[in-house]
């Protein structure tokens, strides 16, 4: 029997390679720019074996399609559009955080300039929105596609408005535990929202059940990005394949830096807050990590990565799901949080 | 009786206004970016008095509409969309042509970064999309509304793909007229073609009227941007507000450069392609200008204008269109196109 996530991943591949084609001679390095990012083809558009991506989004969505009852292939434009707004977003913040790399290989910008990194960032957003014109005509009604629309269209505003938010920070002496997590939820839990919520609106789902699968993708997408905030210190280079105390180095304001600014400022300290704002200097990481130790900041951090796992767990309980989904859904999101919490 | 095309500007401009509102006190600065953008308020924020924008995609698109029995009115949130995706373009244009100004302001990248520069086109284009949903529920059908999103997409992405033409023309010794109207239909065409096309299609207007009114915009569009080229060389400093020969100094391709340049591959020469690739030094503005005379530029380029108006005009009077769109679109294209042609 076939792994039903395997399909997921496949039938959401095959829409993304259709919807990235063009007919048109003139514009095949546009596309081919996109295809570089998404690890289809090498950077003379030369095709590369395929790369397993893991898809995440699309598969949360798919198998909460199924798991209400939903056909889910249908909902793979949807699944598809997910993805392609996901990868749009890299492209920009790669730019908008001037890194040259990713999974080791160079960032769009970084081979074709900036100019046509933004724009390639660009074409794949409009791609994604026209992949969602997909879901007409295969058994939804017009009003359905167009909720849909409207979920993924206020889905980009949040992303850009949580993107705001962290771009903000790398020019602020400090922030609270409330702006980082005004953050992280729109610029990553909010598309988890809309994967979950969007699986459950193209299975026919009620406005509560509906309402209860945004707040899942809400909860899981807060604990992933917490989760991923540990490994950037406290991860193992072989498995992240960033050194060690990588974001402390770059001086990110993840949740246990604002955990520990939080932690000092009840003590009347500002040892922290000093070493992040003394950007003369290359950061002193050794410094930097005794202030998130003295603070139990790795322990509080590990339990907030928890509590939103729960959190998760708990709202899923709740939801009418058929198998497999029921049973493949905790799998799934205790293997994308990892084991270090 | 009040000025039609005053009403359609002020509703526009009230619909785009209620679009770029926020109630959370932390995303006040985005939303300040963009209204800062839309020259409604200074660097700071505070407002400034109205400044009368043309607004001509909008214009056109109400104008259409109306014309064709339909209630413009109900159409605005269309039309706000399109100015608010023009405007998104704009946002990034700035920063991939690295302009420090526009309209003689700094513009959204020189003042608040290259990183908020982006994200904030970004925010502007997920609330243009977000507006369209206020068609839901003032007596469109779904699919009307699918298919009006729809048509905003492709043109998206159409102005993605223009723009990736004009970006690679920078790097290119020289280009084709075939490869200038490529990349000007979608960098500024489809978008007037988005604006006549939407008018019809939310006034009810068949498929094959909506067909022509895309052609009509096209058109338009076309001639549009091969006036502007003109301006860009031969303009009054007094009233581009750019130095004089602008675009030759900058060695900017465009439709009077791709002529002079066919012109002189018929002949053997390769003078004007010689001068645009000695990129170390700056441009020899006054030799430029003799190859373009020698050419006949100018005068080929006025017809080129010419034509594609009288190509707009003759796809406007097969339009079955009411009084008063009949008589003030031939007024209002000739107003756009300026006089010299």
């Amino acid at each position: 029997m076939p792994d039903p996530l395997d399909e997921y991943r496949q039938a959401t591949e095959a829409a993304m390679r259709r919807a990235l084609v063009t007919d048109d001679p003139a514009l095949q390095p546009l596309y081919g720019m996109m295809r570089y990012h998404l690890g289809w083809c090498d950077a003379s558009f030369a095709p590369l074996a395929a790369r397993e991506g893991k898809r995440l989004r699309p598969t949360f969505c798919l198998l909460c399609c199924a798991g209400l009852g939903g056909d889910w292939r249908q909902a793979t434009p949807y699944a598809a559009a997910l993805e392609l707004v996901h990868n749009f977003s890299l492209i920009h913040d790669d730019i908008e955080d001037g890194d040259p790399l990713r999974h080791h290989r160079p960032t769009v910008w970084a081979i074709w300039g900036l100019a046509q990194g933004i724009n390639t960032g660009d074409a794949m957003w409009s791609l994604a929105r026209l992949t969602l014109h997909d879901l007409r005509g295969v058994g939804y009604s017009a009003d359905t596609v167009l909720d849909a629309v409207a979920l993924l269209d206020r889905t980009s505003l949040a992303l850009c408005e949580g993107q705001y938010l962290d771009i903000g920070f790398e020019s602020r002496p400090s922030i609270t535990l409330d702006e980082y997590e005004h953050m992280a939820r729109g610029k990553t839990a909010a598309l988890f929202a809309a994967a979950f919520q969007g699986g459950g609106l193209l299975a026919g789902a009620s406005a509560d059940v509906q309402r209860r699968l945004a707040d899942l993708g809400l909860a899981l997408g807060l604990a992933f990005q917490i989760a991923d905030d540990l490994l950037g210190i406290w991860g193992d280079p072989a498995v992240t394949g960033k050194p060690a105390a990588s974001d402390l180095a770059s001086r990110k304001k993840t949740y246990p830096v604002a955990y520990t600014f939080a932690w000092e400022a009840e003590r009347g300290l500002r040892d922290l807050e000093q070493l992040y704002r003394a950007t003369d200097a290359p950061a002193d990481v050794a410094a930097i990590s005794r202030c998130l130790e003295r603070a139990g900041a790795r322990e509080h951090t590990q339990q907030a990565t928890r509590r939103n796992h729960e959190a998760a767990l708990s709202l899923l309980a709740t939801l009418p799901l058929r198998e497999p989904a029921a049973s493949l859904l905790p799998t799934l999101i205790a293997s994308l949080l990892g084991r270090d919490y």
